[in-house]
């Protein structure tokens, strides 16, 4: 009979518990930091952004053309058209030093301002001049129309941006629009990797047979500074309680992380001392010890010093998809993030073939994806989890949910991307 | 009526001229460096890389238990188990000193060597210790059962990653695996951006009335880092042909740029003095000179000197669709990429509303996107392409393609996500 090693918990435990045993008010108020824009593409915003002025605070012109009074142009067609009197012409980036009357107009370019006593452009291709101060305009247009009004893109106390929202590149260009060339954002987060391990040696050294290469350390380094933190890279520390205590305190201290994960140990024994390590270290201590997750089963959550620390399996494949599942949500919780942005790597796919999954854990399947006919489609990539040339096949992954039994061929499934 | 400015191209024919025009192969051979893996996250690949060694390399255990040979098992229930000789436990990291045969096992970890002789592992929990040296095993499994062959993870000569492929996280873990610690890839491309329009002042600066602070260096910068290349902002310019050309020159000698973005320059007269200049840079010359896209017509594309120079239009939002349709595409061809990154962001939506468009033209609309009962809903934001507001509330945009006159209420379109 298969005896469970431990109780384990739902992914949404785990997530529940770091919210709930983590002081995350006071770490990411400490973790500010007042940035040029020009360095802050994909950062979390830590404050909230409101307009000071209107944008553009001008008419503006959004054609070539000429600057009217709109109901000088009302009825007016090819066959009847209206004639405006030129009354000069509007100089870039300048206010305009003339009014227009009834029966006047202004020449103007795109991003010109209009004159006191215009409400409109008329497009160039719509007009011609007759002489020296004549236009005729052969199209009647709206109140409006061609016009930017000066608080159509921005207006005064508007809220542009909120706190936690992570800066893509128009958001980069409002605050510039706005003159705000220097941003309030969270520090992302450093979160240091160890490696555990007695027959893991460096990925630089020449392995003797039974040794096999650093992989984890690589793989969940790219996958912090994916997911907006910043790796520290600490090696590989021997399966020994006092060794990897003294790791973990020292890159605390030394490097003033945010979190620790600890990856390697998926047997027993490596288990057993990573459990006795994150035990001793202060409470509220372990908290989670197994995830009802499949590959990544043998997950251990412990929380020190308002500080996460994770025991990850060992084998790539579960190491990355734990990764994802907790430590990448983690990242976005210390820059105090709402947005899940992972979510917008999500497409519908088709499965090609039946498969299998046991209620009671989530499933993680990983898929190769291809397109046919304008539809995608997800082929199962099999292998074992510690296969890390899987996830090199695969395009990304697709989840079987707690409480599902498998998934018939044809189904559409959402696939996550890599 | 309407007189077209010029003779416009889709958007297959400007990327087509970039292939044709462009020596991409002398452009990508004289661009490769080398770094360490733990930089290259994201990088384009400039070398194959093939498989040097088997990986794992040994025979290694997926689990905690007895390495023994398979038939020893076979057939072997609760009720009646195998009774197995324990003859040693493996050491982590290290080839077995001894063998196993017929009737024994050893000790063996997560990770650990298959000693010769054994090619199955008996899970822990499927096994009772009876006295120091033997065991029961209670489960009938296969031939390699709990086992990662030696060449199961890789193949020696088997291809792992292709050259042009943009690395991820998983892919630089492989890397790590098979000892590759420094990588052939492409440098990212350099791409000066200027911005002209005697209405534009720098974002740090206190416009006057009628003028408007520099929002497309920002949001362009934002771009072409996101896409993989590197900002190089050189300021505002005022619209005169000889201060342009100049400060074309001046980046492409001092920077060293592999490309140049104009941007503003919506005018006819703005958008003159682009093209007398992009024509006085030598041949090619201007190829593209308005395209069929909405918003974003007024497009120029230039080649000189092997060196693509694009007059974008100045309209935020014009130039933000414009660059992703064309100079994306360019980021990635200059780094030998033929993989769309950006595809990897397109979700599935229903339109909440019909949409019009022009035939004959690729139309843009930006739109809001929510989900509700786990399906995604597509809400046209509407508001001229002036308004960088409108890209800060949009979640992405739809494209309603060349030959369609429009969209119905409720249809399903892909959306590609910010």
């Amino acid at each position: 009979m298969v005896k469970p090693l431990f109780k384990v918990s739902t992914p949404n435990e785990v997530i529940a518990m770091l919210k709930s045993h983590l002081n995350l008010k006071e770490i990411t108020q400490s973790n500010i930091e007042v940035v040029d824009i020009k360095t802050a593409l994909h950062r979390i915003l830590a404050e909230e952004v409101v307009a000071p002025v209107n944008l553009p605070g001008f008419n503006r012109s959004t054609m070539d053309g000429y600057a009217i009074g709109a109901e000088d142009s009302f009825g007016a067609t090819d066959s009847l058209p209206s004639y405006l009197k030129i009354v000069g012409e509007i100089k870039m980036g300048a206010k305009p030093e003339f009014k227009i009357n009834p029966g006047e107009s202004a020449k103007i370019s795109t991003g010109g301002m209009l004159p006191e006593g215009a409400n409109a452009v008329m497009m160039v291709e719509y007009t011609e001049q007759i002489d020296d101060t004549t236009i005729e305009a052969r199209r009647s247009i709206s109140p409006w129309e061609n016009v930017v009004r000066e608080d159509e893109d921005l207006k005064t106390g508007e809220i542009i941006l909120r706190k936690g929202s992570r800066l893509r590149s128009q958001d980069i260009g409002v605050l510039a629009g706005i003159g705000k060339t220097n941003i309030k954002i969270y520090r992302e987060p450093k979160i240091a990797i160890i490696s555990t391990g007695n027959e893991i040696i460096p990925a630089e050294g020449e392995p003797r047979i039974g040794q096999i290469r650093d992989i984890n350390s690589y793989t969940l380094g790219a996958c912090i500074e994916e997911a907006g933190g910043i790796p520290v890279y600490r090696g590989i520390i021997k399966d020994e309680v006092i060794l990897l205590e003294q790791e973990i305190k020292k890159t605390i201290k030394e490097d003033k992380v945010e979190a620790v994960i600890i990856s390697g140990g998926s047997s027993v024994g490596v288990r057993d001392v990573t459990l006795e390590v994150l035990n001793r270290l202060g409470k509220p201590g372990v908290l989670v010890h197994g995830v009802s997750v499949k590959p990544g089963k043998p997950t251990i959550l412990a929380i020190s010093d308002n500080r996460p620390i994770f025991g990850l399996p060992g084998h790539p494949v579960s190491a990355m998809i734990i990764f994802d599942l907790f430590v990448r949500p983690l990242i976005s919780l210390l820059q105090g993030g709402q947005y899940n942005y992972n979510s917008a790597k999500e497409i519908e796919v088709e499965l090609t073939c039946n498969m299998v999954s046991d209620s009671g854990r989530e499933d993680y399947i990983r898929v190769f994806i291809y397109e046919k006919d304008k539809k995608f489609y997800a082929e199962p990539i099999l292998g074992k989890s510690g296969l890390i040339s899987t996830m090199v096949r695969a395009s990304g992954l697709i989840k079987i949910g707690l409480n599902i039994e498998g998934v018939e061929k044809g189904s559409k499934v959402v696939a996550k991307l890599f």
